[in-house]
């Protein structure tokens, strides 16, 4: 049976098109300076920063921006906000964007209170107390990042890309419009498929026995992203599909998922010093690498669960011997990776070759907590996770 | 697709057998004078009482207790409670015991700063704007009461038998240990069973699109009650059993499995006229009303979703025409409750004979928003309700 936990999730949700308009109430009731964070302009060109910034004058705050954040963010940027918040008395911090932009935010809000650097933090050097609030507009379905306690952040000295998790970077509120996410490209709104699907299975494939409806819940997400995906890649527009994969992508990185089950985010560990080397999308890095490490996988213990999964979300008839159901649910997944979200399969295709191998696969295993061995769906030691880059090339 | 809507759940939860050790940290943050709720003294006979009066001491707590409310709870014993917080300066709540105990500590805690009857609160005559806060401790898998905003409760007068909803009424803080319902008898287990899978039917069965991924997890919850139910009746301190119903009850009824979707709790309006007026156990009247609602629902219209249930729930083969797939897991469900939770088939098998019916589907669509019609799954208006309840006889 899981372990005991605590479930605590304090994020209020406004789902729904148009919810924005509630956005002056919000900033009313938790802030007076409020620092506005977003990334490359996309919101300028759709208009969003234009409804945002007439809910900040309605609330009547004052304010500053930073702008630029770009994806696999830096501590650099994040330390710079931070030091624009102390010195101008910012007390609130909204994030527009997607979870590159929310994570630098979460940062921000993290480390105003701390003088040094927020790599400090990440590293858990030093525990945060408290951090300022933080409200959330997500413009992307990937990586759940408006409703968890988590931030994704990178050390561009080190080439480390960690996630640093505390309950106080949990937003206090956010607006999940699907209509933010109407114009994210096919193959973005792929890269973010694919994250979804990934948090999923990192959960999923355990060896712990967990609860039976949330294993349920975890499946019918799966199933719910491998229909939506390739209608909101068709049709930018469809609220139907964007409404789904936005609801999706919060909860399957939550805490409800977990209930108690230890989770070691082995693709996560891999994936992360990929984008933080080479700085590939993340959902894609993870697309290329999931298929290679399912199969490494495979084997008598793991069997069971791979069976579930190709039975229950890549829809295998349960007949046969359990290796070649568990073997064609893993196939049925590459297809959908590289044929249906048309992602790139290999990391030769992005001209990346073995030459880092090691040195990131040193990183991975020297994650705080890892001690040497990444403990996850199976053991990955440093040459496991060399013997998986290299069959992704 | 689904409607606008919020999506804010602030309890926190400590999951897991032990966990009770933490009451008296959150004693202690919440509060400096205490008003213990509970029932009829079953915690006093299976130790609960002593550990909870334990950790109120080593808090540095005083306070008071208010005892005896039983299944059904009416309003008077509220309003007692309520005047005493008043009096006493209590400023927490603390409920252990099913739901009707959290519920009746929702009302004292809901009407504590209003002078007036506890029962204008719960019709909506006037609007709470604060509440004293509410820690609980479930010792029964079922109503959910420990996770969301709602109370239901009876006017003996009028025998109404209503539920209240209000944000403030949400607890703050709840412990659910799976051995705190060890002792829980099978016929209780049954009861509290059939409650969940009502409710989770009154929100899955809707005419309304909604989220793939809710529908999934629903029908998982169900699959969940189904296999672990009848295994707590039988061996009462299965852990895991009654772990995986305690987590699946308050998921049952709770903000997520509606997400926007419109509910009109069909089964449960019609259910608690019969509780109030008969004092029956509520699961049971729901067990009892559920099969005749789904027959008297089954109709073109609802065939869809039905066989959805049938084959997705009750693993009814998809084969066939359409209405056959839907009685048969209609059928099936019927023999779930009957055979394998054992409870009775019908009302008179616990001697109610159809005297009270006609003003029983008065109140029934009297209740509050009904507007003489109730519109759920299938409209249902008195004559309706009247034919539903003779199909129990």
């Amino acid at each position: 049976m899981v372990d005991s936990f605590i479930y605590h999730n304090r994020t209020k949700i406004y789902f729904g098109n148009g919810e924005l308009s509630h956005l002056h109430e919000e900033l009313a009731k938790w802030g007076t300076r409020v620092l506005l964070v977003y990334g490359g302009g996309s919101i300028k060109k759709n208009g969003l920063y234009d409804k945002i910034v007439e809910e900040i004058d309605k609330a009547g705050l004052s304010g500053y921006e930073i702008s630029g954040v770009k994806p696999n963010p830096e501590v650099p940027l994040a330390a710079r906000g931070a030091r624009l918040c102390r010195e101008g008395g910012v007390d609130l911090i909204l994030a527009a964007g997607g979870g590159s932009v929310i994570d630098t935010a979460k940062v921000i809000a993290g480390s105003t209170l701390y003088e040094g650097s927020p790599w400090d933090l990440v590293v858990n050097k030093v525990q945060p107390e408290k951090a300022v609030s933080l409200i959330t507009i997500p413009t992307m379905a990937a990586t759940g990042s408006e409703m968890n306690d988590c931030a994704v952040i990178t050390n561009p000295v080190t080439h480390q890309k960690y996630g640093w998790s505390a309950e106080v970077l949990r937003p206090r509120v956010s607006f999940l419009c699907p209509e933010n996410t109407y114009s994210v490209s096919p193959f973005q709104t792929a890269c973010g498929s694919a994250d979804i699907l990934s948090h999923l299975l990192e959960v999923y494939l355990n060896q712990e026995e967990g609860f039976d409806s949330i294993d349920g819940y975890m499946e019918a997400m799966m199933r719910s992203v491998i229909r939506w995906a390739p209608i909101a890649m068709a049709e930018g527009n469809h609220e139907e599909a964007r409404a789904n994969l936005m609801w999706d992508s919060v909860w399957a990185i939550n805490d409800l998922v977990e209930s108690g089950r230890h989770v070691a985010w082995s693709c996560h560990g891999m994936e992360h010093e990929l984008s933080a080397f080479y700085d590939i999308p993340h959902g894609l890095g993870l697309a290329i690498l999931t298929p290679a490490f399912l199969r490494f996988a495979l084997r008598e213990e793991t069997l069971p669960r791979l069976c579930q999964f190709a039975i229950n979300v890549m829809g295998v008839k349960n007949k046969g011997d359990r290796e070649k159901v568990a073997r064609k649910g893993i196939k049925r997944l590459t297809k959908f990776l590289r044929e249906t979200l048309e992602l790139p399969a290999k990391l030769s295709d992005l001209s990346i070759d073995e030459t880092l191998f090691e040195r990131m696969a040193d990183n991975v295993i020297s994650w705080k907590g890892q001690e040497g061995v990444v403990q996850g769906f199976v053991p990955l030691t440093k040459e496991d996770i060399v013997e998986i880059y290299k069959a992704c090339l």
